[in-house]
């Protein structure tokens, strides 16, 4: 393992003022709750040396990460055909984007990880697995996180349901199109559930070690994935992952990520490591203000840019 | 009356090969199953004249014309207020306009005569007054159009709840950028129902010779609502009742009006006519394909723009 | 004339105050010159009796106001055939609006009393007269305007010339699309030289009385344009003549209308009164920001909303 | 070497058919004439070892893929200043893209390698360096290309000058916006001139083999741009070379490669080679019809996609 826990603790350290930049999500009044200092990260190498530092102890919802699992999920069981039905664009349009900007001119969703997008990919599983469907989406994600206690917060889920009206209005929408079949409320259900699980940085270190492995776990060699569902999760995480500012994010960092409003980052180095991060201060693209300069620092310090 | 019976019928006659040019509904599995050659019109004069040609007894859904039912009522009970929620500006896109082109970046929608703006108008009545916002609707409908015996088609209402997925959307959407507060299902129901009063060209023809008469009923010197309210209707029926071809309507045919995907259209020549129009096969736009050339004739040789 | 000079200058008293809440336009730096608190009104009957107050000498730039003038004389030498360039719907898009909100996906301009529109016009009447048809658009200003004096603001002309670029784009794009074949500087020539001449209130005036009167010039009975294309112009004035406030315009005065940013408005009340304004402080819509008041307080205490 | 003459020889028999799924850019006449069956590659590697297959002598125009040049020479010249006037983000919009698809609603376009951007990275080194400017490009083209022969396409010249509109009207828009302050005329010169270069794929070859060895001539050692300017350029073509199936091209081929309208893709494989391709038969979005599916071949048989 080439990064030091000294180093880490000393980077956390210069970047932990960055916290300021940001503001809590203030949509759900849960998230809003948070230390807004918070920041906190674990990385994982491929032999299984960890190191962590700052509050990585800290649990948060894993939010929109969850859409890295339920791409993984629907890629397994459905492959190619799940681009019937999404997009794999990224859209230069503003976080705060609504039908209009996450969707194109037939309705279809730009990419499977904007809201619009992971919505249809979850109506894909709902649709042929019904209420299973939760069920396998939770199991994949505590076999990633190698987590079996993970758990749902309630609080945070209820928030949700009761005030995820922009996300009501995204399904109903699609459902409208004819994008899906299944029943609104079960998509939802399912959407809204895996957003709500709880997480420390060190599950996100799991989850993006295996997909950093290409899909097998590096210690018990199972197989998990297959490595061409790695390849177009990492693909598509760099593409699409850190919502309108991917590009820049792809420019200044370079690591396949998927960001949350809760703060997390899940970070692919490709054959290195597995990183999560937390930082629940967002910038006003939606990125952890501090994950986003932290992530940056170790890219250039230790070169992990893919583009390098 | 200088609109004679003879005149009428032999317009009438020219113009029905245009129903050809337009299509019936499909979004409702009723409103497909209309004839589709169905052309028919009332117009009834402020002495109570009332001349009919074609198919005018046949019954259809009153759909988008209600809305005009609904912002007379908005108008009376609200005034101004109403606008602090619903803009009054026309816009230039398409029938098929969704989330994107009904409101403005701020989430307001454009005018209270396209969909969303329309559910935001029923919104301020279920605010306020709950379950009786509807029965209020239904009492000043019938009041206007003189005809206490008008019935909801409860066939179509079920549909409109089943299938009406965009105006969830687009309920949902304005929910969620605080729009409106009221239960969402509660606007919706009181907006569909309202949709779905089965009416006959002379209804229309009736209320439209009430707002011609400024909100008076003139046999009987009732005042139903106030000239003010009429002026702003009539206003708004100009600059935004015929969906995206408003301008193009007021050019060739300038009469104050608002028409429905049931294929009715309601028109107000002020101080003169009440007309109900029928015709179910829609213009790409949206507007009875027959039903606007046929006003447009009436207009040129009964020189009846407001324009003129 | 029932204006009485008395009360208009009570009126112009009571709103001047309203010219504080405007900006003067800055986009040509001599539009930045004029004073902001100037307010001035001329009012022309059919009988020819005139009442002025405010500022009524002062000399200003016609700007947009231009279209107007253009429109009927291509309506006039080209009829409906420029409909096939030119749409008549208004956007709900802001003042500020670019090629996205000036055209629909075509190309095709919206409506011609915006700058792509009148671009398209103008292009129109320079592809088939050349050089001539700006002579023939001098002409006709100066003959409705009853005022052969009238000149070109040869600085602002420059200025205009100099700074145009975002009609530059405009009129490129729109030559890009195939929308006119015409040479675009000569084009733009025609359309900035229209918008540089300079009039007072009272010109303003004869030119909305002389279409107040469809087309003929209540003094000599002289037939300046038919009265189809009078009526023409009063309908694209009242839904497309205030920019994207022609809507609450139309609501709130109701008198067909055309701003310029040189904060002249042209006001034509039919069969009545030609109504020429100037207040150069503009609203966020960039519209008179004491015209449009004063519009409304004549319009509400004489009653001269065509909706009424 | 490992990519064999006789398997690409096969690859491209195979794939040939494809160039039957595209169509000529009509725009300018000059490319209309090409021969749409045209397919043809060429792959050096680190070494120096060459393979070509088809039509690999035809000679095209550069067009788009001129882009890359200058976004390198902007790079080493200006650095990170470039950034704050273009973006670095993608838009899932189309390839007709006019203004309102390019820039976002501050008139910053979205990214170096769509027209508005190159545009304006053009204007950064026009107003730094004026007629040198356009030297300077030739030159670093030339130099990267290993090529000093290459040529000018006059008649492609000037049939861009003629007929670029759009671009003109991306231009104006921009310098309208304050994006800029160079001359349009001087900075489209510079813009349609390195368009108009014509090359062999052995040419896009050369220059993509220095990009995957990070800016340095693996023969002579010799640096042409720095390795930072070489994983920017990566990563830039990455999200943003193929238009809007940039996502799409991620994932099948997962090679950063940038495309023009004459058939061409200069596809950097890193560390290991330089590809140039020609099939000026072009899919919806624009990109080569078989050129893509060649590199999706090339890519999945030989493991070349970065996120491998």
């Amino acid at each position: 393992m080439q990064i030091s826990q000294d180093r880490l603790d000393q980077l956390l350290q210069q970047i932990r003022p960055c916290t300021r930049n940001g503001r809590l999500a203030s949509y759900i009044p849960e998230l809003n709750k948070a230390d807004p200092d918070t920041l906190g990260i674990c990385i994982i190498d491929m032999d299984g040396n960890m190191v962590s530092s700052g509050d990585y102890e800290t649990r948060f919802t894993i939010q929109s990460i969850s859409k890295v699992i339920t791409l993984i999920y629907a890629l397994e069981s459905y492959g190619d055909r799940l681009f019937t039905r999404i997009g794999v664009e990224q859209t230069a349009d503003s976080f705060n984007s609504i039908i209009k900007l996450e969707t194109r001119n037939d309705g279809k969703p730009l990419n499977p990880l904007i809201n619009a997008g992971a919505i249809a990919t979850t109506s894909f599983i709902v649709e042929s697995e019904g209420r299973e469907g939760i069920k396998n989406l939770s199991a994949l994600l505590k076999a990633l996180a190698k987590n079996p206690e993970l758990k749902i917060n309630e609080i945070v889920l209820n928030s949700e349901k009761r005030t995820g009206d922009t996300n009501r209005a995204l399904a109903y929408f699609q459902h409208g199109q004819k994008i899906f079949d299944a029943s609104v409320e079960d998509v939802l259900d399912a959407y809204f559930t895996m957003c709500s699980y709880e997480v420390q940085v060190k599950d996100l270190a799991n989850i993006a070690r295996i997909i950093a492995n290409n899909g097998t776990d590096p210690e018990t060699g199972e197989i998990l994935f297959s490595s061409k569902t790695a390849k177009m999760t990492k693909t598509i995480m760099t593409t699409c992952g850190m919502y309108d500012s991917s590009g820049e994010f792809a420019l200044s960092v370079g690591i396949p990520s998927k960001s949350g409003v809760g703060g997390g980052i899940l970070s692919v180095v490709p054959g290195k490591y597995g990183i999560g991060t937390l930082g629940p201060a967002l910038d006003e693209k939606g990125n952890s203000a501090a994950g986003v300069p932290l992530l940056q620092r170790l890219s250039e310090d230790y070169d992990l840019s893919i583009f390098s």
